[in-house]
């Protein structure tokens, strides 16, 4: 049965999940929030997930929330991308975690506020206070990746689908690639898996739809 | 064989697993990581964990970060808070996630900026901002637990302990029990689980013994 991600294309953390489900070349079709005119926090969305929060995965009987949650779900239904020992998941879900608290959960915050939020609406102070935590976190991630291909594993897992969430974006937030050797390498990798699409090829909705050019 | 918590009191994200370890009756000990003064960051402790974050459990050969990766391992080694049921595990996981991403990052950052770093090196603007998200998160927490007892089964998970993480410290960073009923009901029942101690009980290190007091 064919699978329904409700999405919309400058969310990173929908990315992670859709950019999974094209990898892995499985059934499914987005289907597109509306997010900047008030959807994800409406009524009608709030009753298939109360978090008010993108992405939403249906699956069958299955309503499945938190972009790591869903790539937990979809590494056991495809058994692929998940590490395959028992200490090979655990790293996974170390740095799955890892980028939902230091990096992912920062950058989306940040890249919201620096291009999506009126300039009289952001507040004072608060993008540059995290930039400074996401230098932290791209030094973390760069120098971790010195050494090795892959976020967790030998071989790409979900830990690399979501730690690239926000990193392909053209938006400016503080992130240049430049600045970051081992992540530039690595996100060359990511992009070159079978499957591998931008965010606005994979996802309806993106800037440039809502300033009618593109 | 005994395992090894580095962790120090003031830490939520360390006292979901000190919480855990005691309520699920395990054989550990506390190590004590001198976050105030460096430690954390230091080139000793980012040999053990290069994310230079606190906690780490030491279980026999294992090197565990990330508090929702520590507690997904012990329940695996316990078999105890994982919720029944492949749909209960799932749910327990984007609780955990969601606290990850959306209650405890956002309240122990909140919480060192209010109350451990000195006034003239806060941030401008900051407190208000994360406050202002950390309404939100607890909004959705209290409506969740407005017609249930524990956050993701019914009984206890780990996706209560990870909640609860930030909720029982006495320094104020803007949450108030008393405006969050069924947040206030469900802390209650969270600390009558037996084995449950306060952070500053189960774990070395608070404010008191930084200033000569308690």
């Amino acid at each position: 049965m064919t699978m329904t991600l409700y999405c919309f294309g400058e969310s990173g953390n929908a990315y992670k999940v859709a950019l999974m489900l094209s990898v892995a070349s499985q059934d499914w079709q987005p289907r597109y929030v509306d997010f900047f005119n008030g959807e994800a926090r409406g009524e009608a969305f709030r009753k298939l997930n109360p978090m008010g929060e993108v992405p939403v995965l249906v699956d069958g009987d299955e309503v499945l929330t938190q972009s790591g949650n869903i790539l937990y779900h979809l590494v056991g239904k495809t058994e692929r991308f998940g590490g395959s020992t028992p200490t090979a998941q655990k790293e996974v879900w170390r740095w799955v975690l890892w980028d939902n608290h230091k990096l992912s959960g920062q950058a989306g915050t940040c890249r919201f506020l620096m291009n999506f939020l009126p300039a009289e609406k952001r507040p004072e102070g608060v993008i540059p206070f995290l930039q400074g935590r996401l230098k932290a976190a791209y030094t973390v991630l760069n120098d971790h990746l010195a050494t090795r291909d892959w976020v967790a594993y030998d071989e790409p897992t979900v830990a690399d689908f979501s730690c690239c969430g926000y990193l392909y974006y053209p938006e400016p937030f503080g992130f240049v690639r430049a600045d970051w050797p081992h992540i530039d390498r690595w996100l060359d990798r990511v992009a070159a898996l079978p499957g591998w699409k931008h965010p606005y090829d994979l996802m309806p909705g993106s800037p440039a739809d809502r300033t009618g050019g593109k």
